[in-house]
């Protein structure tokens, strides 16, 4: 495991058998805004997408073409979703998709197409058709984090994490994340964008149930403000040119990077200074620690208390007590803590206000919420509500 | 009906058979903290309640208290909300009870008590005895404005609304109602503290069955900032002294008294600077309606986009796609537009996005969303996110 190195790293490359291309088509501005990824041949792939019942045209497009666990290839677009254009916009996501086959030398099916930005504005497809004209072969971006810049939308900085896995025959596997995505993130089957691409030979059956599992433990606990994007989008691609590794083992570092990728995401929230993890234990079931903890990860008046740090532990007890469906929870027996040191229920020590203010003012913020019922554990991550994040959404411009 | 006059008017009688009590007893400084509004006789009643499992004993007292539909007297302590503090907590809202009880000349259990304010700090019960024990007879409020003044916590101004219906005889009786709250607003069965008072002689299987349906379209409806608070409390007590009145116009005009406060308390949300109105009009059924409106007035993006006055459809899109178990929501038959003009779908004539923004920052924003499938319909109330809130919620010292 290389994560904490990687995310700060200036340049992480790309797994083997994985070429990439950044470039800007003039979707905006000037900045970066269009990627594309290929592998030499077709790789294992699963895909998870936003269950929003305004998805647009990439995702409905992606959807079909990653069902039968083959990719080979991923153009993402930058600072427009394509979402809310209508039939045109189905037309250029297909387009899109037939074209990048083309320069990756896969069928349309085997491509994959992501959006994010703005809604209701087609792309500028003259623009973008002129720049795949004159595209040269082969792609020749090899480093990960120039992928995740061109991907960057109002994000402060590319999300890159990465790990290595050891194969059969003791050779080295690489698995290398990259995710952007800073506001309207409450996923719900998946989450803003993030892409997985390893060397490994991963069965695409363990491929697809586990990354799944690591899905939902990592992106989908996740909760900037509440808000499912309209083109939330994660998918994993193994290319197998490394060799075979253990299932078991892949999968933790699968879980790893994306857990890693997470919290740069949570870090990186709209207007957000600060990380806050929410870890509920002692729940009947992981089930009801999820709902718990994202009850608390949510709230706007623990998420302001956290930027003001500001230990009001009656608003954690309060959101606690907003699942109000779970008959089992009650206050006698819950216990709350801030980083360790347990502030519910009062009575005995009191705990050191100005310690407590101290941590709470800190880069990172643990809220442990323990049930007392069973043993249901879950961890979710997100960020304080500060007056930058209103500053941003108010002033953005349609 | 004359709620929109009232809720401007200084002063606001209370109706035949009520009196009240206000004072400072030292809660937290020297404002107006406590309130006691006491009738003459005992009262037909319907109350309902925050389904927080975290409720006070406040709560937890009331709810028993309220259940067989006679009420005499309520007590409002605010500033303290008697929540999360053990056996003590219970013991002081029950001996509240008993107290005023004997001034009311009625028994404790024909006594509700609400409170509202910090968590997790017992009552000044010493200071509260003391006040009691000093208090002369009769009551001698008569003004609701004052009552709703001393039940204010960080509230800007007092709420209070009322409406006449027409007794059988030809008499006027009068409904008048009084509500407090500004944050932690997300009702659920119940919301904040709202009480109305009326003479009218209404039977008791109305009054409950009414009441109901009447918060669920007007209190249930509101959301400040989907966080449900711990001390939710609504009753209704009529006296009866000014005759019996028709049970549909009644309901109408409770239905009138309870919008006009859940609107006042929209407008006073914590750094609210506009009221916003969401209307959910062709959808399955009323529930979806409502699924879909809350969906959209919680949408910390839509609320940031109309503090900004920005017309950004693209976001009420993306809260209306939140709902993805609804599988009937579909973009092609979906129509959302701002103050009546129609936004979305696009195509035709664009909407001129000068008046757009001009009317967006206004006082009152309506967003219509019309689903298309049959006729559910809902309204929900709530306000827009600002900075102002922030800044409340992350300078609020426990």
């Amino acid at each position: 495991m290389t994560s904490a190195a990687a995310s700060e790293a200036r340049s992480v490359p790309l797994p083997g058998g994985f070429h990439a291309h950044v470039a800007n088509v003039g979707i905006k501005d000037t900045s970066l805004d269009f990627a594309i990824i290929a592998a030499d041949r077709p790789c294992r792939s699963a895909a998870v997408f936003t269950r929003s019942r305004f998805s647009g045209p990439s995702v409905v497009v992606s959807r079909q073409h990653a069902a039968d666990g083959v990719l080979q290839a991923i153009v993402v677009v930058s600072k427009n979703a394509n979402v809310a254009t209508g039939a045109v916009g189905t037309a250029n996501a297909q387009e899109l998709t037939e074209r990048v086959g083309e320069i990756a030398g896969c069928p349309a099916g085997d491509v994959l197409v992501a959006s994010t930005g703005v809604i209701g504005r087609p792309y500028p497809m003259d623009r973008i058709r002129a720049h795949l004209d004159a595209l040269s072969q082969p792609l020749g971006e090899q480093d990960a984090v120039a992928v995740a810049t061109a991907m960057m939308t109002t994000d402060t900085h590319p999300k890159v994490a990465s790990a290595k896995v050891t194969t059969d025959s003791g050779q080295t596997a690489n698995i290398v994340g990259i995710a952007k995505g800073v506001g309207m993130i409450e996923p719900d089957m998946a989450t803003m964008l993030a892409f997985v691409l390893t060397d490994a030979e991963v069965p695409l059956m363990d491929l697809r149930s586990g990354f799944h599992d690591v899905v939902d433990r990592s992106f989908n606990s996740l909760s900037i403000d509440t808000d499912t994007s309209t083109s939330d989008t994660a998918a994993v691609m193994a290319s197998g040119v490394a060799g075979e590794v253990d299932a078991h083992d892949f999968m933790v570092a699968l879980q790893a990077v994306c857990t890693d990728l997470t919290r740069q995401l949570a870090i990186d929230g709209e207007g957000a200074t600060k990380l806050l993890e929410v870890e509920v234990t002692g729940a009947r079931d992981d089930d009801q620690a999820k709902r718990v903890a994202k009850a608390v990860v949510n709230s706007p008046l623990v998420k302001t208390a956290v930027h003001g740090a500001d230990p009001n532990w009656g608003r954690v007890a309060m959101a606690v007590g907003k699942c109000s469906d779970d008959s089992d929870i009650e206050p006698a027996r819950t216990r709350i803590s801030f980083g360790g040191t347990e502030v519910y229920p009062t009575g005995g020590d009191s705990p050191d206000l100005a310690e407590l203010e101290k941590y709470l003012a800190g880069d990172e913020v643990h809220i442990g919420v323990d049930l007392g019922i069973s043993a249901g554990h879950w961890i979710v991550y997100g960020c304080d509500l500060s007056d930058g994040y209103v500053r941003i959404n108010a002033d953005y411009t349609t």
